[in-house]
């Protein structure tokens, strides 16, 4: 009934198919390889009723009143003294979703080019969309040199389009949907092609902190500080349901986003940000993560043993060594998409590989979480899909 | 070093006065009539602590969670039961400010016209501006034929100039900055006029429930639900440290909002959530909103009767029946901008009312808030202010 009244950039809107689905269906219903959900075990009810209360007492009626539109100070300086960064550099953030969006907003006009991996985070691809970004997504490729040259090869196509790449989005560490780790040196030569072609880098890192084993890679902030935005996340070390997160940047940056946050949202929830900073200052959050750490360890362990035991000759998939998500490529004719009708219906849920690939490649490919599900249901849910693949790839094949 | 790196949208971002008033000094440290603060004195620490215990008990790890992007079903619902709306038509926003600005992305391109009332409420305008929407104010007029002459003027002109008008915005219940409200017939002609034009109307109405005298009048929601947004807020009737709102709409308008909303922060605060629906559903919302009013009814009244007794001869000012905030009016001449800084030195803050004013006029104007300062401290700051402007006007005089 209300034509055209809408903004152009609603034609641009898309849904989360991710979501679309939990609309459908009741995740505990079904077992679910689908969704990021941290296990709800993960949160520590006991220190959050602890610390809620103590908030409360130390801040009155601080903790529900307005606060400054970068953050509350205790929490800009906890994060700040975590990360090594000077506090100028801290923009507290109403979640990491958030930080992707407003940085798409100060940055993109319709038809900027947005670099990416393919694939790449689904809702990171809404936003960019949401603003009319032209994306390009580049396959990761193991060759460093080769790897360079794909990335220069789409920016002199940019370039002779006479367009402009504004960022490179990138999830350094334990990627989503693949699991997979950036390398040092791939690192140092993404951001050496950002200040070559002077384009600035996103790193979205919601997952850094979830390391099941090898040594932490540099952050690509701490390789160019001035030239890479670094996005941090709660979500997944404490727990999402408080929506906080923070963008590391250069203080001419963090000006433009704290200009458009104030006609946004004011600021982030205020009695949140308190509990998080005293979660994160009382050394809860680090004692909390260190059952995390061992709890996700073992799901991924199961889910590795699980696959190489169940799953068919054909597929193959990634040995991530943290974060919530492994990928599995099916055989070329396989398609994740058809095929997740017949999955849902026998009770298992997954994400189709081809909505995180901006160029809707990866037509073979799911993504599996394994953070959620209990590792009673893990292994039956392996077994389900396991089965369910057994006789669609024969048939393919 | 950025260039032009940033998209066009930030060269319309303005900062908010109020909130560069608040980097610079400590509100507690001077008498504050600037800002919307509510007092903290109205948040109920001890129902609160009781509440988030009993969320805790209830939902456990549910509360941490990530959650549904309309928002928790509970808070939809007891939101939907106490303004009598289906619940199909209630998206909870990241405060009623985000409801603003999600409204004005999914409705405005750059050059679309937005009309609202001469004065508006700031935020609104920051808002307005980012998407470079082209913003017509038009003042208050006591007779209700030639308000509406022009207004039907201003659209005239719309149209002359090839441009469309996307909505009106109002507040028109204690309306922020000037403290009144539209008559139910104002409100009538108002939607009438949406109607013939094909527009639609933004009612932002956060501090409808803070009313200390009169009847309610009708929304203008109620008067056309198809046509009118209906922002609402628990900031002023519970806390605004939860950043916690609602959108009233249409569904195929609030399908919108909702897609909108995945990209920029994929649900409100949860936990926060499950504490504003246990407020709401228990009675303490309102148990609590009965002491907030005569709260504030009692400093209104004193406020009124210290400008009675203290302001020099040419001041005037409203007399509002809700909400949080008066508005004065100088004698010609004046220029509270520049008034500003010599009041700020001597130890009291307003805002100038030529903020407020898109068209920039208005000069001679200031918005005095009565609910964040104890009555002690309201009536030293209006000796105070009323002192400074009696050697300013005779100056003038």
């Amino acid at each position: 009934m209300y034509g055209n009244i809408f903004s152009e950039d609603t034609a641009s809107f898309f849904r989360s198919p991710v979501r679309e689905i939990f609309k459908k269906v009741d995740l505990n219903s079904i077992y679910s390889f689908a969704g990021g959900y941290p296990s709800a075990e993960t949160f520590p009810l006991e220190e959050i009723r602890k610390t809620m209360a103590e908030v409360i007492d130390r801040y009155g009626g601080k903790a529900f009143q307005y606060g400054a539109t970068q953050g509350v100070p205790e929490l800009r300086e906890a994060v700040a003294a975590r990360y090594g960064v000077p506090v100028e550099r801290v923009q507290i953030t109403s979640s990491s979703q958030q930080g992707i969006d407003v940085c798409t907003r100060v940055l993109v006009d319709p038809g900027d080019v947005v670099l990416t991996s393919n694939p790449s985070y689904l809702g990171a691809l809404q936003s960019f969309c949401s603003y009319r970004a032209d994306i390009r997504g580049v396959a990761h490729n193991d060759d460093l040199e080769a790897f360079r040259a794909d990335y220069e090869k789409v920016i002199a196509q940019v370039k002779a389009e006479g367009k402009t790449v504004k960022f490179l989005y990138m999830i350094p560490d334990f990627q989503n949907p693949s699991g997979e780790s950036l390398t040092l040196e791939e690192r140092r030569m993404l951001v050496d092609l950002a200040a070559r072609h002077g384009f600035l880098i996103i790193e979205d890192s919601p997952y850094r902190e979830l390391r099941y084993e090898g040594e932490h890679i540099p952050t690509m902030y701490s390789l160019d500080p001035d030239r890479v935005i670094h996005l941090g996340s709660f979500s997944k070390i404490f727990a999402p349901g408080f929506r906080l997160g923070w963008a590391l940047a250069h203080p001419d940056i963090l000006d433009k986003i704290y200009v458009c946050k104030q006609s946004l949202d004011l600021c982030p929830p205020i009695f949140d940000q308190y509990v998080a900073a005293e979660f994160l200052s009382s050394g809860r959050l680090d004692e909390n993560l260190v059952r995390t750490i061992a709890l996700y360890k073992g799901k991924r362990d199961l889910l590795l043993g699980l696959l190489e035991e169940h799953m068919p000759a054909g597929v193959r998939w990634t040995h991530p060594e943290g974060g919530l998500f492994l990928f599995l490529t099916m055989p070329e004719g396989f398609d994740a998409v058809k095929f997740y009708d017949r999955a849902l219906d026998a009770g298992v849920a997954y994400v189709a590989g081809e909505f995180f690939h901006p160029d809707r490649s990866g037509k073979n490919t799911m993504r599996l979480n394994f953070s959620f599900m209990s590792p009673e249901r893990i292994t039956e849910g392996v077994r389900l899909l396991a089965a369910l693949l057994c006789a669609e790839i024969s048939d393919i094949q």
